[in-house]
């Protein structure tokens, strides 16, 4: 008899071949608890696996898979030769931070860290107009847990590997179709995959520029660039943003001030206006990068939720120069699942190779598992219906979202809303209106965000997916008055 | 009738309910590969989805998936309100690349760039002894894939959002027991995961340093880091590595001299040696840092695969300061799966938040669902036994391939040989020896790879799980004397 026996014996212990979790869950659950509340106190030996198996009736090897896991979640410990033993729990003190900030010293700040970090809050979507992403629910997790299924059964081994540092050619292979149907040619080997847009970014500035250099940006543009590139030393410079494309006078005038190594741009559902560029404008930009020589980055993340340029017109500047002075970059953390972290590069052959030990020498390879989940649902077929249906919600919740802004006063800035963002003018400070909307559990994206400088201004960008609270339009209907 | 019905008839394409196939990729198949033997020739108009249902006697749904996946895959395209057509595929020309190198022009050369690059060509096993990871059919596909077959059943849409910066919270809580086994306390907001130690380098260097900044390493240390660090423009000096850690005397004068911002060290099972931190020599390690007010970051990627303290003697610096002046690193790209890229920072909290911060600004979240696979694993205790069953194979192995360098003449440089790594003394540059090597096919890591002056030397680096075919030890045999 052990001393565990009185509170581990089978009456205490019911196990249940018919509950919904295995016999093994309802062994760990039970001794866990057990121990969470103190029944069992820290070195007590528990029954042998024999005695435990006989006493409850079930295989020996229930037992060793239940007191495995509860070694390996912590609640047990095994002494070689003479059994498990509660193990102490007692909460470690965490070291002192050296340089620990004082906590509570000043409100939360209104920057692009901040806004960053409580994207991550996973907070229900109804309450993050702000965000950047499609709700959970309008995605599709069939399509990614049945591609896990298919690549479970089938291709085994090849998980074990580093994979390739361009990425999984299968998916390079899909993703030149893809460029394809964008009149956009580019072989596999011009393709480098990337952990999302992010680091496609990070990567070809840091291959591009020097401490010192500059970059240009959409003004406004994503925010977290303006980070990311300054972190690297380099001058961030907006280029004023109309509806068709960038000022080109402006353009020209600041790349003879300048001189920049790259100019990010956002041809097509640019974030935060939806707008997109003009066959004109394309056509200029392109000549004033040959004339002063910098690179084009076309971060065309946006693609699949373009409505078609019957519905507003768009043209890639990579469909005009194929990759010769355009570096395009895509993914699927907008479609399928942010979390997949599957973006990728096109960018012309020597370039890619450069791009890819640079990528070497930062992560090695991305996850390929990730890039074999997203080959499996474009090449099954599947992702075409998949984002026709996005598109189709989109148009239905734009319209009637479109419509509740304008009825409380907050004009549209753009002609044709389209895409998942609307940016309108709040009449009023929306870093201000943003931090009421805090308090009161809204999650907003002030166009202060996607300025280049970082100036307060009365615009803000609403994702119309994520407006379905009729709260909102109250909250801003009696604060913007 | 359509003009496809005598190529595509019942007969020509024989449908199988019985093929291992089922019966949409039977038809893909057999369509794509008329297609590709020119039978269907580019703008040719297939049956419509009901005539080919009815024909073959499959259901619609069934031809309307094959239709789709043909679309996704480029052999087909549908034009609305007409059909599908066989489309237009033929090579589409890439755009000559601005600044392409003359192709052939030098011999390549032996750098970090050449053998990174070579590690990523899949070799069989038994042809690359210069590799740093286990072959694959050492590790266990099944314990990746069990974890995706329950993830998939159970957290389906979890797998939709971003995920926290910081990494998936379990995974986190698991690592801090990890941790704590090795005597090191750390709280789960204390981790940040990243995209293997590479990421973990990168974002850890990018912190702490500015260009001109000089990083201390071991020498010989691991390559891929030098050419990670000068990318950045920081300079990197190797301290002398003895048997029980590095060369005190050199480290206390030449932190004097450069005053580093870190000491970048493999305390366990230093790459290439396989030697380990002694207690004085950590205790010293740090009492150095101390005085020169530097960070050691202690890469402990090999922990999991160290014999036991009985066997060679090793000590953490963490576990002596606690993660207040050491930032420490982890990952299971050696023990489960490169392709995973699941590493992890432990530092102290108010770095580890600023680390987080820096990871968004390059990745803004590492692969959740990779990290879900890794907590399963270590959370239902299969870990454990995993990481004993290499432990136990590698000693077998590497005896006898310890015993074969011996009898043909190569010097052990070190003592007690253990985990993946002999680093041994061949008697000739091993540089050439690896140009030699590599015409025969033999992927070798010649000793200046890891000086972090890329000095020629004699020393190699051999893989013990990776010298299984008998014409190695033959090669080396002939070549050395």
């Amino acid at each position: 008899m052990t001393d565990t026996d009185h509170i581990l014996s089978p009456h205490a212990t019911s196990l249940s071949r018919e509950a919904g979790s295995s016999l093994v869950e309802q062994i760990v659950q039970s001794i866990a608890s057990r121990i969470d509340d103190r029944l069992l106190r820290t070195g007590t030996r528990l029954p042998s696996i024999r005695q435990f198996a006989d006493q409850h009736r079930v295989s020996r090897f229930t037992v060793v898979e239940a007191y495995d896991r509860l070694v390996a979640q912590g609640f047990l410990e095994s002494r070689r030769g003479s059994g498990f033993y509660v193990r102490d729990r007692a909460p470690m003190q965490a070291p002192q931070a050296r340089h620990a900030k004082q906590a509570g010293s000043a409100a939360p700040q209104i920057d692009v860290v901040w806004l960053v970090r409580n994207m991550f809050r996973q907070m229900p979507s109804q309450k993050v107009p702000g965000s950047g992403l499609l709700p959970a629910e309008w995605l599709d997790s069939e399509l990614i847990t049945s591609a896990m299924r298919s690549i479970g059964r089938q291709n085994q081994s090849a998980l074990l590997h580093y994979g390739n540092p361009q990425g999984f050619l299968p998916l390079r292979q899909q993703l030149r179709l893809k460029l394809a149907e964008l009149e956009i040619a580019a072989m596999p080997e011009q393709f480098v995959t990337t952990c999302g847009v992010t680091q496609a970014l990070d990567v070809v500035a840091r291959h591009f520029t020097q401490p010192g250099d500059t970059i240009f940006v959409d003004d406004p543009a994503w925010y977290l660039m303006f980070a990311s590139f300054s972190m690297l030393g380099i001058k961030v410079v907006g280029i004023p943003r109309l509806p068709d494309g960038p000022d080109i006078g402006k353009l020209a005038e600041l790349a003879a001030v300048h001189k920049p190594r790259l100019f990010v741009i956002n041809s097509v559902l640019h974030n935060p206006t939806s707008t997109s560029l003009s066959a004109a404008k394309a056509f200029q930009v392109l000549k004033i990068a040959e004339q002063h020589d910098f690179m084009i980055v076309e971060d065309d993340i946006y693609c699949d939720m373009h409505p078609g340029t019957a519905v507003q017109p768009a043209t890639r500047i990579a469909a005009l120069d194929q990759l010769n002075r355009v570096i395009y970059l895509g993914g699927f953390s907008k479609t399928l699942a942010a979390s997949l972290r599957v973006g990728f590069i096109a960018a012309p052959h020597d370039i890619a190779l450069h791009l890819a030990d640079r990528k070497m020498m930062t992560s090695l390879t991305t996850n390929e598992l990730a890039e074999r989940i997203v080959y499996r649902i474009l090449s099954e077929g599947h992702y075409r219906k998949h984002v026709d249906r996005l598109r189709g919600k989109l148009d239905d919740v734009r319209e009637k979202n479109v419509r509740q802004l304008e009825r409380i006063g907050i004009r549209i800035n753009v002609a044709t809303p389209a895409g998942m963002f609307v940016w309108a003018d709040v009449g009023c400070d929306s870093n201000v209106l943003t931090e009421k909307a805090m308090a009161e559990g809204w999650l907003l994206a002030p166009g202060s965000l996607f300025s280049p400088k970082q100036l307060p201004t009365t615009d803000m960008r609403f994702n119309v997916a994520a407006m379905a609270d009729p709260g909102l339009i109250r909250f801003l209907e009696r604060e913007i008055r």
